[in-house]
């Protein structure tokens, strides 16, 4: 059986497809490609059992076809081909022969044998009956912006395995994305996306940084069931599993009566920020914030090293005189991650309560809120 | 005692010196930048006792200075500033204290102490009457030019401390750069440059890396004696102790009756060394070059992972049809260092002895030379 294909078409299939590709597993038939070719469509796919990946391009083929090709191999050798026909010719005894005019490699490919089954959702959204099933289009660059103001803060531990990745909760008031470690919380809703079915899924970090890679323009749809989901974008499928667990009630975290309000310049307030990391203490990485009614002074002192450094910045403020502590990467990610806001409000009612961190406004088709759990002074 | 100075010209000089700054020692005392101000001149100095960097910047000062202060921490502090002017306050009770416009900060500094004495030679080359000394003025492009093509072949084996430097030698026909790990060997002969003194020094690999940072255009001088050379740059100086071990005789090794000639494009073989890497077995690395009067069929085999590749690239051969093996790492990283030259001849005289490798026009003031020894095909 044979078929043939464009390198730098192929290249660019399996340039997509390979982030799904586990580099150390103790599954060695995942370091496989799904060679998969039907009526002349070939799609390769890869999977780590928790997200897959699935990507297609029409060959000239004169048959079908189901096989697995060991995927860094191949990979890097259609990397380094110029842009050239190559001819793939799949014999008996395991031998994969791709030939170019400049060369000949083999390679051994083997049986789809025991690769565990892709889950698949109908291209035509024919579930429509199943209550547990959903389907909505959306604009990939909100998408985008959603993930990226809100997956910093998802949590590491495995100990709470609900908040490994990011929440995906439907609302009347439309697409709402959560995520917290315990220490820092993100609340994006997206109001123009919403969806009839109303529902919450938990999508797990890997999942999220490679569609941070995939998403770029136009639209892209999302299959949700109750186990999986899959973002359809034009050229590429990304399905994965979702974090069975329950999401711990992320809304009674969130303060009512924070009226002490501080408005302050993001750029300002993060170059701040950055040096007094120096100073902060490697175990605590404490910042005190003294904040008056028109200035905070940021200061760290690491008395190990015997260093210590304060700033002033202005900024406007309604309550009473306070001194806060926060954990400084905390303070220092998340005004990374709202860079494009020029300013933020601090809603703060006393030293040990959670502050509250908007937007001083939204973009009309969000609302975004951030939390922050600030450290003790006197440890 | 104060002085001040601007922060963008102190990250430039800081810039410039932490790369001598050990990362991981068992001398904490070298984790510090000297700090020494003489008649309104700052000049900051690191070293990991190999190496040391030296740099000098005009501040205003109420005095002279010599004390030692913590590298990394000043350098992230002065890098995260804007553009201001720190004033620097250096106190008793070892407290330096740094103000700008926007803030404070504290460091604690301490005295020169134990901290190892860093070789110097003398501004005017003043010590001509010595024979153990020399001068020389180069072009900086020259020496970077001539250690890009040598570095990569110094040896990492410990066991063989002379060949972890490049060898710098004077004679009367110019400067001879040679590095060699005893499986390759660069030699290169820069005839613009001569010098009197006709004698051999080994550069460290660490100094090596180091100028080919900091060389950029313009001249420099080398300052030259038993134990250390100096390079003396428009705005930096870097000094490295030699190493104090005999270079093997390179000359014997360089084979002067290889009288078959294979001239080949350097890109093309370099493209197909690429791929047949891949098919290169792990352990063995190995290539064969099947060589023929109008081509060579380059070809690799990994039998464990079954499998093999085979390309056919032109050349012009006037000897015998002969099969020779390579390290197809040691073939790759020699033809990425001759990069710069469209065709190379490849002087062979049998499987089993050493190849030369020469470009087939020599720049009009070089004399390039690389020998490459072969492997053997049937182990």
């Amino acid at each position: 059986m044979e078929f043939k294909v464009n390198s730098k078409e192929l290249e660019k299939l399996l340039n997509r497809v390979f982030p799904a590709v586990p580099t150390r597993t103790p599954m060695p038939v995942l370091e496989n490609f799904v060679f998969e070719i039907n009526d002349n469509l070939l799609t390769v796919s890869a999977s780590d059992l928790e997200i897959s990946l699935k990507s297609s391009l029409g060959v000239v083929a004169d048959g079908n076809l189901s096989i697995l090709v060991p995927a860094k191999l191949l990979y890097d050798i259609v990397r380094t081909l110029h842009d050239t026909t190559i001819n793939f010719e799949v014999a008996d005894h395991k031998k994969l022969t791709m030939t170019t005019d400049k060369g000949e490699y083999i390679l051994s490919y083997t049986d789809i044998g025991d690769y565990p089954e892709i889950p698949s959702f109908p291209e035509d959204g024919s579930f429509e009956d199943d209550p547990d099933y959903g389907q909505i289009s959306l604009k990939s660059e909100d998408l985008k912006y959603a993930l990226e103001k809100t997956s910093f803060a998802v949590s590491k531990e495995e100990m709470r395995p609900a908040m490994m990745g990011v929440l995906f909760e439907f609302t009347p008031d439309g697409l709402r994305f959560v995520a917290t470690d315990g220490h820092r919380l993100v609340n994006l809703l997206l109001k123009s996306a919403s969806v009839e079915n109303q529902s919450r899924y938990i999508v797990p970090e890997k999942a999220i940084n490679v569609l941070l890679k995939i998403l770029n323009e136009g639209e892209f749809t999302m299959n949700l069931s109750k186990t999986h989901i899959s973002f359809r974008l034009e050229n590429i499928e990304l399905i994965t599993r979702l974090i069975a667990h329950k999401y711990p009630d992320y809304s009674s975290v969130i303060p009512m009566e924070n009226e002490f309000k501080m408005k302050v310049k993001t750029s300002e307030l993060q170059s701040s920020i950055k040096r007094m990391m120096l100073f902060s203490h490697s175990n605590t990485r404490r910042v005190k914030f003294s904040i008056n009614s028109d200035s905070i002074e940021i200061s760290a002192e690491d008395i190990d090293i015997g260093a210590s450094g304060r700033e002033k910045i202005f900024c406007e403020y309604s309550g009473e005189a306070m001194e806060i502590g926060f954990n400084s990467q905390y303070v220092n990610e998340m005004l990374a991650h709202s860079g494009s806001e020029e300013e933020l409000i601090f809603s703060l009612q006393n030293p040990t309560k959670a502050v509250l961190v908007e937007p001083v406004e939204n973009r009309e088709d969000q609302e975004l809120l951030m939390l922050l759990m600030p450290v003790r002074l006197n440890t």
